[in-house]
């Protein structure tokens, strides 16, 4: 079945102590489509400027997205630029430019309005509100969020929390939206708003799922070197969700390996800039580290 | 088999926001020691002061712990106070009083120069050699330590790894050693410092292991409340220990089941102040968690 991906799609300019990277192909539903886009086929929706270069579009191709979705309109593509510290856990915010993104409305194709899975990336919840409003009946809705939707759009995002199957956020996000002390503390509590998933990421310490089958602790492909974690993330749960999407029988006998393929995707992500290394992995290679991983955490 | 356990013996005066804990037993040694109780015979090298309570003593014996290596001399017992912010993760130490630690010596009984584990908890690394010099041929060494010996002792540190089967120190403390950008360049370099196995510990997060057969990622026990972490590194390492003691066959065929039965008890120190929860669980308790662990971790 396919996977139905809306998010922001942008232009990211990367710094670190040793380099600068102008103009990466981001955003969180680039990072998430092509990370579902190694399992099965994978629907864009969003917005780019006339700026946007054809060779990002090339890319989405080679991934086989269906780019029906994807508004090219006159004006400038969603500009964000950031900086890391030499460690790559902290980085701050240079510079956002909304460009086209300020005044877009995402209107999905008929075709696409009955995709069986959705995910809504991370993207202001009025939007992802828009694109669930249009859905027929789907299968499976997860969402994805950002602090900065905690800090400026929480009402839109509580009442976008109720409307989902799989809500995903980080521990941070999560300690700010509970004020749990801990994050199985923080899972019980967000399970009360509604979804009957809840998964916190942990960054390079893995990910948690709450469920009705209970707790999962999914680990994160240890790397001895981290190139760029942005998109991380939303390559996680991308990768989820084309997974998941491609299975047969339930939520609950796959959302687990579902998890383990998105935090591989993930893995792949932070070993280059943008979407650099994710565009250059296999399926072959994907299903290798899950086997690795199988085998690093046995006892 | 046995194993023998040298480290701190204190008295611990512990704050929450809402409660204080004066006098609690603590220590590495002590949080150790009642860990590895629960596999197997335990002897403990340490010393406390006249003022030490008896009620301590019984505990000690209540976990059939070989108390011949303590040393009870006239003084005041090693007093540590701290205080933890609400959210348990941050913690300042408010006094240090030495008392007879000052000028302890450790001397080991002829009967325990055999014991064929060793464990070096948390103590000044000279103490650790010390202890170690008096051993005749241990199968199993391993050494625990904390950034203030990395800070005023990291030759004696670094002349002790060397000296060492199995090296366990937390991320923190890892990035201090090594400046390595990621735990597991952290390990590797850490290796070439002596021992055969790296332990890096990371609380909640669990703890990762590297050693002949690669990595393993042990998983902490999932606890929805923690009550006072004060000492569970001390009961990953003394459970850890006291379970490969008890093992038959190699190291590298036990170790990955010794980690996660370490991390078991240390989720039961995290549930009460000091030794308060820990001492009161039993081998069918933590076996229970260990299988848990078993399913929370597999996909």
């Amino acid at each position: 079945m396919s996977v139905l991906i809306v998010g922001s799609t942008a232009l990211d300019s990367i710094k670190t102590p040793k380099t600068e990277n102008p103009r990466l192909l981001g955003g969180s539903a680039s990072h998430a489509a092509v990370a579902a886009s190694f399992f099965g086929p994978v629907q864009l929706v969003g917005v780019v400027g006339n700026d946007f270069p054809k060779r990002y579009l090339e890319l989405y191709r080679k991934h086989r997205i269906d780019l029906e979705g994807l508004q090219i309109l006159p004006g400038k593509t969603f500009h964000w630029s950031g900086e890391y510290e030499a460690n790559m856990n902290n980085r701050r915010t240079l510079l956002t430019e909304l460009g086209v993104f300020e005044t877009f409305t995402p209107k999905l194709p008929a075709a696409q309005r009955k995709t069986p899975f959705v995910l809504l990336a991370n993207i202001a919840p009025a939007l992802q509100h828009h694109v669930l409003d249009q859905m027929q009946r789907p299968k499976f809705v997860a969402a994805d969020t950002m602090d900065l939707w905690l800090n400026i759009a929480l009402s839109d995002l509580l009442r976008l929390i109720k409307r989902l199957d799989l809500f995903v956020l980080n521990d941070s996000e999560a300690q700010q939206l509970t004020k749990a002390d801990t994050v199985f503390g923080a899972l019980k509590q967000i399970h009360r708003l509604g979804p009957k998933y809840v998964i916190i990421k942990q960054g390079s310490h893995g990910s948690i799922l709450s469920g009705p089958r209970g707790l999962f602790l999914c680990p994160a492909y240890p790397l001895p070197r981290v190139v760029d974690p942005t998109g991380a993330g939303d390559s996680f749960v991308g990768g989820l969700m084309g997974y998941l999407a491609s299975t047969k029988g339930s939520i609950d006998q796959n959302i687990r390996r579902a998890m383990v393929h998105g935090s591989v995707v993930a893995s792949f992500c932070c070993e280059g800039f943008g979407l650099q290394r994710t565009t250059r992995s296999t399926r072959r290679e994907i299903n290798h580290r899950v086997k690795e991983l199988e085998s690093l955490t046995r006892f």
